[in-house]
């Protein structure tokens, strides 16, 4: 069972070659909220998201044997370039399996580093059987994006990361898509402190694991609509849903506006390009103030990696919104 | 005369009050560029700029009795953002004088802190009577955002920082406006290593430094239309200027469009906001690789206070010309 040596284990590969990204506060929004808010910036990780914090804990703890012959894991996109920056790392090949409408950005930053992209169709189910039959042919370790235990031990120095800074934290937001940030993050916060609050934040329109936690078992939705495309599951991962059922404090869901007005807080206030899925979290935050317990709270920004397009789109949806006073006053309850 | 020691004993005072902002790099633009770059990221300093260096060094230093009747500066606005919560820390008045064009993310935020702003029109050359006038007829002390010795210690702690960093920089590029960063940073890299080269970056259509050095005594241009609104000074600061006859390498200038080019790279590979002027430096980047010293070189981020509009503008403007290879090519070159 995962626990938070695994995490501190982590950690410990990960000093030399992973960031410690700033925890931003913002006096200006402090007061806007009424509390201290502290934002882990994911997006100043290497690769553009906290994936590589997984993916290199994984392969770092692969047998050398199973390594030398090469990696393969599926993705939306942020794994899948972490995979191939861990890979180039570790000098062993790297194949990822990408929906073929993964952002321009996330597939331009994966042929940079030289792994092998193999694209498949959202809306197939084909993900897992192609990454099988690929891993199968040459031999390949299968590295998945979240059920796998080093992936959680990895993405949870996050929120290590973030207790270690302001060990007053009272509760952490996450975005949960597979699982394995909320997954670690919880483990990290249970060894810190057990009567600390983590949350889980999902896009409604993908809210596999809030109803796969009601149900009490796995619940499979169709292939999700949104604008998160790094959270858009159709099913939480077995591994990390088992530890979310245990320590999770709430899965709270968020509409798609919410991340748009979420990207331009944290434009406005943070000066941070903040990908959708990566704004997640912080939607969370303005949605669920009152249900939090008091005193500061972090809040995970997981990633960076959005087509300019996209953002644009976005913000100015946003902008446009916050320009009514009683939009931003819905925004923030 | 300024020495490294103004600027460490301003680092001393900044300890607890200002971000050790983060020093990023990207290995894709490294590689692009065939050198390591460094970025210092001060659009996420307190207050979005590096000008709370320089402003709460200044009151901190002020004699109290002084400091406590109020303090007045006159600014593009991020100084002035400053000055007012150096002062709220403090628990002084502050008046600060401001163009009426300030955007008005800047104007919110100076509001917000509780300063009393007085606008006057750019084109009028009355800012600096105005000040007087203002603080002779309440007893205020003028902290001025660059002609002060101790605004500019204050500035140099982010060059000091960057090489405390990575000791191994070659070069360091720093945008000009009144020249307080520019000199205050050509003092720390001096006190670090007298071969180290600190070059200027000013917008082409605000090149009173450059045409200053060029003469070898300060030069008055018309007032300076430039989307890099905290760059568009007439004249150098006198006590900043003849440090940087002595100490600055070189002074470069970049168009309008590289300004926009370097806020897109800025988006893409670091995944952070910056206003025109704080991309001002990383244009110069762009625009004079091949006249840099090899090895690692450090850019100043100096700001991140835009609003969304005027982003939105520029994106797209850069955007749309690096769709096109020859221009990308051209921007690099």
């Amino acid at each position: 069972m995962l626990s938070i040596h695994h995490v501190l284990n982590a950690a410990d590969r990960l000093r030399k070659v992973a960031a410690c990204t700033p925890l931003l506060t913002s006096a200006a929004l402090n007061e806007q909220l009424g509390r201290p808010v502290w934002v882990k910036a994911e997006n100043q990780q290497v690769t553009g998201s906290f994936k590589f914090r997984g993916a290199y804990n994984a392969l770092a703890t692969l047998d050398r044997e199973d390594r030398r012959r090469g990696v393969i894991g599926a993705s939306s996109g942020n794994h899948a370039t972490a995979l191939a920056r861990a890979a180039e790392h570790f000098e062993v090949p790297a194949v990822v399996v990408v929906p073929d409408d993964m952002p321009e950005v996330k597939r331009q930053a994966i042929t940079d580093l030289g792994a092998r992209i193999v694209s498949y169709d959202r809306r197939s189910g084909r993900r897992d059987a192609l990454v099988h039959q690929l891993a199968h042919g040459k031999r390949l370790a299968i590295v998945p994006s979240a059920n796998h235990e080093q992936v959680i031990a990895g993405a949870g120095t996050v929120g290590w990361e973030m207790l270690e800074e302001v060990p007053s934290l009272r509760s952490l937001l996450v975005p949960v898509g597979g699982g394995g940030l909320a997954a670690g993050t919880a483990v990290a916060a249970c060894g810190h402190d057990p009567s600390l609050k983590v949350v889980g934040v999902e896009p409604a329109a993908a809210n596999d694991t809030a109803r796969s936690l009601s149900a009490g078992q796995l619940i499979s939705i169709p292939p999700p609509v949104t604008i998160a495309d790094g959270l858009g599951h159709s099913e939480p991962a077995r591994i990390p849903f088992e530890i979310n059922q245990r320590l999770l404090a709430d899965v709270v869901t968020v509409p798609e506006e919410a991340i748009a007005a979420a990207m331009a807080y944290l434009f406005r206030h943070f000066r941070l390009v903040v990908e959708p899925s990566g704004a997640v979290a912080f939607a969370g935050l303005l949605q669920s103030l009152d249900r939090l317990p008091s005193g500061p709270v972090g809040v995970v920004v997981s990633g960076g990696n959005v087509d300019w397009g996209i953002y644009k789109t976005q913000l100015d949806h946003a902008m446009t919104r916050m320009e009514t006073p009683a939009h931003a006053a819905a925004v923030l309850h």
